[in-house]
């Protein structure tokens, strides 16, 4: 694949739905070879902007709370409904890549099975920007090949539902349920993003403490304010192996849908989250560059040493350094 | 005062306690002038480090809260045990500067008499980053006038409680006493920056509300992680009208710095404030003067429309940005 005709192939073949073309663009994304980067913007550039309504929902739980099975029930039940479910995952701490095709297929047994899903492992390696820009341009892709549901999963490492949030449109928790003690994800402050909560294992000798749990959610969450104004945060519960509750949570996403809708929220802010990302990254790209200028890298790990160490205040270290800055950046 | 020795008789009387010419150094250091920002530099690079244990005290809370009265009779308070008391604030909205004195006097009427005490008005106007790096110098000086507790009060507006936690060692939260929905501090995330929070007025019918207040906002702690390991965030009343729970509120202050000091907490975290303080400073800097650069600048603005009117997608802006920065830094 050398030439625009081969790119313009590609994209045509795409856009009829064909997965192996698909997967031969995010290949191209996701390479670090600078030929292939190439052809990869060369790709991007040539795609007319998506006019079809996709949902773009982050998913996000800890280990244990029972995501696989949920992705694979919630998934199906999306295809049974008539949808197109792509369903890809972030986790910048994973060293695996090609080789969790395998994994994502055991763990998504029905879905990876069902002719309208794709499933694709994570993109690994990288800084979180970086998986968060092919992750987005795997998006693109994967809505030029008309799927309309994305369903973006993090494994809940570090930063990366930051990364998911600034991805999607909605955002889901899954959470366990247990004592009160153990609200992990309001300790973690990773309610604050999520637009819905679901409490899983809403079943057999659980169903109890599921109800309580669900309580206890809804009380921390008027500790909290939420995102956006047309939307208050809801604690639901399922059951994934019993196939209950999952038509409530779409019933949910698709109300938040409407909300957002009427307030001209999505595409206002799925633009906002590209502005964003694109200017967080412009000055990330310039503290990269001059942490490898010489005469930078030099000012700015002996003034941060001696201030350390008590040799300078930051104030003076401050003024003598904007004085080297303006000699670097002219 | 325009030379070394002039400098030099300065700091010989700052370090006597003489407070006019504290003010004159301070009133140095808040000057935009560029002659004066000259010596204060200079001033500023002559003071050897404090050696002595001092304690920096941040002091927020919503505006009808109580907290002129409460640093008023707190402050007096800790000037009868011998400490010398410097209030400071920091209120980036603020407008008024030199007129505020006034203010200042007439709102903490026994401290601004105390010969113990010496109350500093806001530096008012420019970047929150800016009356940081003012407010930090201010502490230097006032430490070495021979103040050891500093009581840098904020507020509470828009981001001017991260700035004070950035110059303290402990955090002081006031909260009104009231019904559950109310539980302002939460909700603003201020609670997770306070190392101890104070419901006010426990006085005449008060005191039953105050008593719910104080066992709600401990429920609600426990669903924020402590910012310390060694310290778990207290909820304390008292009333400064009828003088009571002050003394408590101190004791607890001194178990912080006990604890800390054991951690060797406080140097540390002083430093680490400082370096913190330097570098986001020097990147605010590059950040400030890149956007002066009429290259720079003109690229900058024109992809962020472009991407914003969905006429090109972050990718591409960011890799033709690339070659661009390139450049610039050379």
């Amino acid at each position: 694949m050398n030439n625009n005709t081969d790119l313009d192939n590609l994209i045509s073949k795409i856009q009829t739905g064909d997965i192996t073309s698909l997967s031969k663009a995010i290949t191209l994304v996701e390479s670090s070879k600078s030929n292939h980067q190439a052809l990869a913007l060369n790709l991007l550039s040539k795609l007319s902007p998506n006019k079809n309504k996709t949902f773009r929902i982050g998913i996000s739980g800890s280990p244990g709370v029972g995501k696989s099975t949920f992705i694979d029930t919630f998934g199906e039940m999306l295809c049974s409904l008539g949808h197109k479910v792509a369903v890809l995952a972030v986790d910048p701490s994973s060293e695996i890549s090609k080789g969790a095709i395998l994994g994502d297929k055991t763990r998504m047994e029905n879905l990876s099975k069902n002719p309208r899903a794709f499933i694709r492992p994570s993109a690994s390696g990288g800084t979180l920007g970086g998986v968060a820009k092919r992750t987005r341009e795997t998006v693109t892709l994967c809505e030029t090949a008309g799927f309309d549901v994305m369903l973006i999963e993090t494994v809940g490492v570090g930063q990366s539902e930051i990364v998911v949030k600034s991805l999607v449109d909605f955002f889901l928790l899954l959470v366990q349920s247990g004592s009160g003690d153990e609200l992990q994800g309001i300790k973690k402050g990773i309610v604050e993003i999520a637009d819905t909560l679901v409490v899983t294992k809403d079943d057999g000798t659980n169903q109890n403490i599921v109800r309580i749990t669900k309580a206890e959610y809804e009380n921390a969450l008027h500790y909290l304010s939420p995102i956006n104004d047309f939307w208050f945060p809801k604690v639901l519960t399922c059951s994934a192996i019993d196939n209950i509750g999952l038509d409530n949570i779409w019933g949910n996403i698709k109300e938040f849908y409407l909300k957002a809708e009427n307030e001209h929220y999505i595409f206002q802010n799925r633009k906002k989250q590209e502005v964003v990302w694109y200017q967080n990254n412009i000055f990330e790209e310039v503290k990269n560059m001059l942490l490898k200028n010489p005469k930078f890298k030099s000012m700015f790990n002996k003034y941060s040493i001696e201030i350390a160490e008590n040799k300078t205040n930051s104030s003076i270290a401050y003024e003598k350094s904007k004085e080297i800055l303006k000699s670097i950046l002219g």
